[in-house]
């Protein structure tokens, strides 16, 4: 039997990349994306659709998860909130952090697993080098990996293959495994073009140029 | 400060009860429900509303999860599939198993509570008196609630008073509580009149008469 694997893309690289790392491990691909009101969900979405296009997934499933805009309190959905910019090294969490929005993605991921006999569940998770939300971490994913397991009766592994990776190493990997970066997108407030200073693309772009190489979408 | 809870409530027996619990150990409660397009979705939402006023909590939040029935595998939300009537005493788990339904409640929960700074989540899943659903497990809810501080960098407790109790005790202490039963609903397939035959409703009729009580909306 072929393994099946629920990989979570947000349309991002790190999720591009993390689908990419499943394919390379010979899973067949149930592709999960969540719509959430947030501020660049047509490109996500857009680049989402190319990226499954590019792997031919086995099957796409798109949520409407505007429960994450409807309970609120971070800036990606609720544009009267101010994303930071410039401002990478601070040490708090910054108001870009949706409350537990990976703990609510996994726990959907695992029911979409359950329901399809998916044994993997993929998450681009990103720790070391990112903007610290406490749902990226390795602790984290082990623990909800064991609440999964428990839950469900399932023996899933939650695989987040590039949680200890930096940005340079993750497009490293992305040119490794010709991931299209073309087809996807970082920024958390523009649609158009990359603002360029918010976290996320602050992140994306040290990542290109430590590993001295051109992001495409700048081109 | 007074404590906040999240209270997760379906508008049945049991969640009513958990959260008149929560509102006895002097718990301020946001009242969160969810709509999935199951079967008896407009009754359950209006015994809800219904148990809001009687608590007269401070918050209510209803949320959308329709994935729920897109994502399927189950006969609450699949129509085409049969609920099993008197068979409660089957070792398998049937099809009325919405596939890691309280995990992905759970998620919403934690995420709610983190966004409202409740510093506790109620839930009333019953273990030993059920139908076996993994996902209502003391060791699932040890698990979850482990992730969900880890996730979330809080120091949330989620409480599922009623994991231990027997359908009987549930019934005595609605009655101790004084929780109006006659705004509840447990069966899953009717929406006017219980069938009689779920196993919800076989395990309600058997906490009735094991506590030598009438159920109100039998009435």
């Amino acid at each position: 039997m072929k393994n099946k694997a629920v990989c979570i893309m947000s349309g991002g690289m790190d999720s591009a990349v993390c689908a990419f790392i499943a394919q390379s491990m010979g899973y067949d691909i149930i592709a999960l994306h969540f719509d959430y009101q947030q501020r660049t969900m047509d490109k996500e979405k857009q680049c989402f659709n190319a990226l499954c296009d590019d792997l031919q997934v086995a099957q796409k499933i798109i949520i409407d998860a505007d429960f994450i805009a409807q309970i609120g309190g971070n800036s990606l959905t609720d544009t009267t909130l101010t994303i930071r910019e410039n401002e990478l090294n601070h040490q708090d969490i910054p108001n870009t952090y949706v409350p537990y929005r990976n703990g609510v993605f996994l726990s959907i991921a695992a029911a979409v697993a359950q329901r399809y006999q998916a044994n993997a569940i993929f998450i681009g998770v990103v720790y070391e080098d990112s903007s610290g939300y406490p749902d990226c971490s390795p602790d984290f994913i082990e623990k909800i990996n064991a609440a999964v397991n428990t839950g469900t009766g399932e023996d899933l592994t939650i695989h987040a293959p590039l949680v200890h990776l930096s940005k340079r190493e993750i497009v490293q990997k992305a040119l490794l495994l010709n991931v299209p970066l073309e087809h996807t997108w970082s920024c958390y407030q523009n649609q158009d073009k990359p603002c360029g200073v918010c976290d996320s693309c602050l992140l994306r772009a040290k990542g290109f140029a430590l590993a001295n190489t051109v992001d495409p979408i700048d081109l």
